[in-house]
């Protein structure tokens, strides 16, 4: 999960309810909200506390690293199954998810959370509890929103819920750094849903009111410049790699980024070379570039890829290339769609209607999540906080409190999202 | 070893004998290998042939990564003391070494080789023959030259000689890389004969006639950036490191270095970073610095320490230092120093003779080896080949021919130069 900005101008207008007459979606949520169903739902959850804990544990303690999410997948897969879901399958990338039917005649929601982690296999993933806190790395980002789904299902049932959309209950891959959101793209682009739904919900740590509406495009390289190398005396007065990647990255520091809409770049990982006396034959470095604007996006990459030949060209003109040329290799190595969901799609406008009505202030914010690729086909899409208080994502020091009314509160949002969104009754 | 230069214009100055009358050096040397003892030491050579063989292999076998010499310390240690030396002994860094003595009034000659490689520990280091050839990590250099030296105290014993000089046989630690010639450096300014040397004789692997009478100073440097780091998009605008190494690299590879004496530097290696989406709070370099003349090291050095702070400035006022500033450290890792013995010193001359007296052509070269020690500070000091063909040093494909009739020629020509220095009889 990666959610950096906050639209607070396009909160503020947004989050001004006294001046704005009921919306039919402000009314809808309100219904659902108010009734006795509604009630039996957060009943639900409440008896499920320790559930959902105990889930969270038992999925953190499976290692999820990206591209090995399969273990995690198979067991969150019997999780799904168990709830009495129908047509529970794993997809060719590694997506696990089942169907709730809908009356009919609805269209499909899909509701998320992602199985990856960012960390490598190996990594010691043991749950350590200390009085309100478990750690573990991964526990928040996103192991904690896949078994609220579960309890989202159970609540329903429960409550005796039927909606008229088709919801399906998704553990998906992909969604860190080097997964680039595979399999929220193979979902989209391949899956045998993927011309049939209609609305994507994707669950990441945080809390409610916080409702990321757009996506931040990015696109990552890893450039390595590649030159013949030597001794650093016997073969000194050749050109290097080294100097030609410094004289890249200075350009590529002088790059003036559009402020608005947000667009950055970043060199994130140098390396290069053998030992401190050879002169290296390959160096590279691994780059970000972001943005909440399409065209502001292309116009970096374009900027950044056009520096990198007369970075090499100044190289191989200062020193010798009597044994052979600098040359560089630009390698695509992350490609996430900028998108957005408007302020005025349903979903937005419901998930604005619900939080409010939960006495929650909305926040609308971009990020780099699973919603990027349906945003970016212009399918409504939105990421929403599932409602634990989590830290230190993306260290070996993640860990959530547990502080259950605020959480049932929170997790409450979501529910009652999904419902007015699938017009439950 | 490193022994990169070959200073033609010496070596032809030099190896014109014709026009030149006999030295006494010359005359000594065709003594020496003229003499009725000299023949049975080249017979004891050549009887030992199998055992130098085993040695090599038994020594290459022990791994010796830089600081951690000791186990084959140890066993060569034995192996000086079973040839009949006195006052055998480890000193306090990890050298090794015994006398033989002479018969009074005489110098203190060193003949040494060094103990370590470069490989680290767990290096694969048993020897796999093939054909002539003997393959493993380290064998080469310098492991190859431990056992011609105790060839060479037995050819004296069986040839009966007597030396003037007593000659301490030592194997030495820490000259490759990170070790900074420390077992040499110790030798000479804290051991316990460090006033008593008088001439220092480095064996490493080559041929004979190769004399390194210059040791190539170097300076190297491991300097890290250091800044606060943060979200390539939440915290974009902020100082970064990698551009301040970046202006920094740039800056070094604009330093014009003389072509004589030779001056050179590198970017050796480069690291930084955790991952594509973080503004690394820290990158480092680690550069190397070489010259033949200490005036033009010292001024590279300086030019070099001079433009740290300015590349770190000029990032501090580019972006923004809310977070914190970038700030660098220079760590100084590797300081060998410059120094020569000149040609018309005696140690060269008898070198220089025995090496023409045996039809070889003497060729005089720079390298940076344990002699830059003594060189430095003004004792007569040379490294020369002692004898086998090896290859592809500090490769995993390391390796050495075996040819017994050139090798033992080979070998004669470096006990010979011993003998003459010795005034063996």
């Amino acid at each position: 999960m990666r959610i950096t900005l906050l639209a607070a101008t396009a909160a503020i207008a947004l989050a001004a309810p006294a001046a704005q007459a009921a919306t039919v979606e402000d009314k809808a949520a309100a219904t659902l909200l108010g009734g006795a169903k509604f009630a039996k739902a957060k009943a639900s959850l409440k008896g499920d506390y320790d559930k959902i804990i105990q889930d969270i544990i038992t999925l953190t303690e499976i290692e999820a690293p990206p591209f090995k999410e399969d273990a995690r997948g198979a067991a969150y897969m019997a999780m799904l199954k168990a709830e009495g879901l129908t047509d529970v399958e794993r997809d060719e990338v590694g997506n696990v998810m089942g169907l709730r039917k809908g009356t009919g005649g609805g269209p499909l929601i899909v509701v998320t959370a992602h199985l990856d982690t960012v960390f490598p296999g190996g990594t010691n993933v043991k749950v350590r509890r200390e009085g309100n806190g478990l750690y573990a790395p991964g526990i928040g980002d996103d192991t904690s929103s896949l078994p609220v789904l579960l309890a989202f299902i159970r609540a329903m049932n429960r409550a005796g819920y039927t909606t008229k959309a088709d919801i399906l209950f998704m553990g998906n891959v992909g969604e860190e750094g080097p997964g680039d959101l595979r399999g929220s793209r193979y979902l989209f682009q391949k899956g045998k849903y993927k011309d049939a739904i209609k609305y994507f919900i994707s669950f990441e740590p945080g809390q409610p009111g916080r409702i990321t509406n757009a996506g931040t495009g990015s696109r990552r390289y890893k450039v390595t410049f590649n030159g013949p190398g030597g001794h650093s005396m016997g073969d000194f007065g050749i050109v290097s790699p080294a100097f030609a990647m410094a004289k890249a990255m200075v350009e590529f520091g002088k790059i003036k980024a559009p402020a608005e809409p947000k667009t950055v770049y970043n060199v994130g990982i140098l390396e290069g070379g053998t030992s401190v006396n050879s002169i290296p034959f390959a160096t590279a470095m691994t780059i970000d570039m972001r943005s909440n604007g399409k065209p502001e996006l292309d116009a970096e990459e374009k900027q950044f890829l056009a520096l990198l030949q007369p970075a090499v060209d100044a190289e191989n003109a200062a020193r010798s290339t009597a044994k052979g040329k600098i040359s560089y290799d630009a390698k695509l190595i992350g490609d996430r769609p900028v998108g957005t969901t408007p302020l005025d799609a349903r979903i937005i406008k419901i998930a604005t209607a619900v939080a409010k009505g939960s006495g929650v202030t909305p926040k609308y914010g971009a990020g780099s999540t699973d919603s990027n690729i349906p945003m970016s086909m212009g399918v409504e899409a939105v990421t929403l906080g599932s409602g634990f208080d989590t830290f230190r994502a993306h260290s070996l020091e993640e860990g959530m409190k547990m502080n259950p009314p605020e959480d049932l509160k929170n997790m409450a949002v979501g529910l009652a999202t999904v419902l007015t969104l699938a017009e439950a009754r």
